[in-house]
C-alpha cells in the first residue's frame, strides 16, 4: 500500500504535512510519497530530526494555493504538488492521494485526472460529521447544483462508504429537508424524495429536519451541495461558539476556574469529540481512485488520520462496491426506458 | 394597545397559554384579547387561581392542529382561535396578533386574511438568532422558492426591524453561502449577491458563511427558506446536543457533579441564551399588521415575551417604514424599465 501525499498544501504546509506524512510512515506501516519542494522537506527534517530516508520524495516548487482557479490543476499549474500527486495516483504510482489543499482544484483534478468510476455523474465531498454516532453528509458542498437522480447516486455512494468504513450493514438513509412530511421542500427535494424511497439499493428512512441530525436520526444524510455546505459549516461554527462560551465562563473566576480543572479531561473530550484532527478527512465519493481532502487547518495528527482513512478506503473496495450499483441503477433505468 | 392572543394553539395549550395572557396583562400593561374555548379558560382560571376579569375572551370550540392543512385556517377551520384571531386583527379589534400554532396555516391566514403590505411580494419568517450578537434569519421557512428580487425585500424589511427593535442604525445584512466570493452559490445567490450589493436601502456586507453567523458576522442574514430553515434547525439542534452533551459530563461522578454545583448559575446563563422562550417569537415582516409566531413548545413566560414583541412591533412603526420602503424600491425599478 503506497499513499501519495501533497506535503505543500494547506493551512499548516509544509511543516505539519511533512510532520504528518512521517507519522503516518511510522505508524501506519504503509510506504509514503511526499510531493513537494525538495529542499524544504529535506531542511524541515533536518530542524525537526524526522528520519525521512525511508519516504520517497517527488520535487516540484509549484503549489496551488486558496486563491487559484480550480482548473489551474489540470492547466496552469499541473506540475503543482496537487497536479503532479493526481498524476502519480491516475497512472497507478500509489493507491492514494491525499492532500489538505484548495478543495475546488483537488476536486476538478480528481475528475479531469482521476476520472470518475463508470456510470457517476458527479463526485461528491462526503464528511463525517462527528455527532452522537458518525453520520455521512453528502454532498458536503462540492456540487452546488443537483438533479434527483444524482442525489439517488449520492445515497448509494454514502451507504457504501458507512457499510465498507464504519460497519453499518443497511445504512439508515435520510434527505436533508425543512420537515419530515414527504411532501416537505424545493420540487427537486419532493422528487428526490419519491425517487429515494422507491430505491432497491438504499434503506431510506425520509426526511430529516436539521435539528434531528446530531442525534443520529440517519447514518447518511443526503442533500445537494450548497445546503450541506450550510450545514456543515453551521455545525462547525456552532461547536466553536459553544467551546469559546464554555471557556468564558471557566475563566470568569476562581470558583470557576476550579471547576474547569477538575473537569478538565472530560472538557477535553468534547473539544476531542468537535476537533477536525481526530476525524482525518473527506473522501472524494465517485472518483475511480482514493482521494482523500484533508481540512485545511490539518495538524500532524490529523494528516495522519486522513493516510489512515485513505488505507483504509483502497483496501475495503469501496470503489469497485460503486461501480456494480452504478451499472445496476443504469440497468435498471435502462429498462424502464 | 390591545394585544389578540390565540389560546388554544402550541404544543402547551391551553394551560400555558392562558397563563402567559394574564401574565402579560398583568407586566405588561397592554388589554388582552383571549380567542378560545371559554368554558376551559375559565377553568383553568379557578384552578390556577388566575384572575381572567379583565380579559376579554372570544368564545370558539374550534382549534386548528399540526396536522391540519395550512388553508383550513379560510376554510374548514376559519371560525378556529387562529382564524377568528386574525378576522379581529384584520378589522381592527386589536393592534396585534400572536400564536403558537401552525406556521403554515397561521402564515397563509395572515396573508389572506390580513394581506400584505403593498409592494411586498412575499411575507417572510424572521426569527432572531440569540447568538454573539443577535443576528435576524430571514426567510427562516415560509418561501421555500424564491428570486432575488424577493430576497431585496427580504434584506430591506429585516433591516427596518433590527433598527426599530434592535436600535441597529444600519443593519449589517449578509447573504447566506457556501462562500465569502461573490461568485459563489446557485444563480439565484449569484444574481442576488449583485442586487443587493447595488441596493440603496440596505448596507450590504457580501456573502457570509454559516460559520460565521454565530459569530456576529451580519445583522440580518438573508436567504431562502428550504435553507434558512435548514440553519435555523442546525442551530437548534446543537445548542441542545451541546447542552446534553455537558449535562452527560457533569452526572459521571462526584467531582463533575461539585463542579456542576459551581458552575450552576453559568451553565444556567447558556442555557437562558438559547432558550426559546426568553426570546418571543418570530415576526412575519411583510404582513399590513403586526402577526408574532410564538415558538409551538412556549411556556407562560415566553408568551409574555411575544406579546412583549407584539407591542414593540406595532408601536415602531415598523410597517409604515416597510411600505415607504416598498414604494421607492417599485419607483426605481419602474424607472429603470
Amino acid at each position: 500500500m503506497k499513499v501519495i501525499i501533497d506535503v505543500m498544501s494547506g493551512d499548516n504546509a509544509p511543516l505539519e504535512l511533512v510532520k504528518g506524512a512521517v507519522m503516518a510512515k511510522e505508524n501506519l506501516g504503509v510506504d509514503i510519497v511526499a510531493v513537494g519542494n525538495e529542499e524544504i522537506i529535506r531542511k524541515i527534517a533536518s530542524e525537526q530530526s524526522l528520519n525521512i530516508d525511508s519516504i520517497e520524495i517527488v520535487n516540484t516548487d509549484v503549489v496551488i494555493d486558496m486563491e487559484d482557479d480550480a482548473v489551474s490543476v489540470v492547466r496552469a499549474k499541473k506540475d503543482s504538488s496537487m497536479g503532479i500527486g493526481l498524476q502519480m495516483l491516475s497512472r497507478g504510482e500509489g493507491d492514494a492521494f491525499v492532500s489538505a489543499g484548495n478543495t475546488g482544484a483537488l476536486l476538478t483534478g480528481a475528475t479531469l485526472i482521476v476520472r470518475r468510476i463508470k456510470g457517476i455523474k458527479r463526485a461528491a465531498i462526503a464528511t463525517v460529521l462527528p455527532l452522537q454516532t458518525p453520520t455521512l453528509l453528502i454532498d458536503s458542498g462540492a456540487n452546488i447544483e443537483v438533479d434527483e437522480k444524482i442525489l439517488e447516486q449520492f445515497a448509494v455512494m454514502g451507504s457504501v462508504y458507512m457499510e465498507k468504513i464504519y460497519g453499518i450493514d443497511t445504512a439508515r438513509v435520510g434527505l436533508l429537508n425543512n420537515g419530515t412530511e414527504s411532501t416537505k421542500g424545493t420540487a427537486l427535494y419532493k422528487n428526490a424524495n419519491q425517487l429515494l424511497g422507491a430505491s432497491a439499493d438504499i434503506n431510506f428512512v425520509g426526511n430529516v429536519e436539521a435539528k434531528e441530525v446530531p442525534f443520529g436520526a440517519c447514518d447518511v444524510l443526503v442533500c445537494d451541495g450548497f445546503t450541506g455546505n450550510v450545514l456543515l459549516k453551521s455545525i462547525e461554527g456552532m461547536s466553536k461558539f459553544f467551546m469559546r462560551t464554555l471557556k468564558n465562563v471557566f475563566y470568569e473566576n476562581l470558583f470557576t476556574k476550579l471547576s474547569a480543572l477538575m473537569l478538565k479531561g472530560k472538557i477535553g473530550g468534547i473539544k476531542k469529540q468537535f476537533d477536525a484532527s481526530e476525524h482525518g478527512g473527506a473522501p472524494f465519493l465517485g472518483i475511480a481512485k482514493p482521494v482523500i481532502k484533508a481540512h485545511g487547518s490539518s495538524d500532524a495528527r490529523a494528516v495522519m488520520n486522513a493516510v489512515r482513512q485513505a488505507v483504509s478506503y483502497a483496501k475495503t473496495g469501496i470503489i469497485d462496491n460503486i461501480s456494480e450499483c452504478a451499472l445496476r441503477i443504469k440497468e435498471r433505468e435502462d429498462t424502464k426506458e
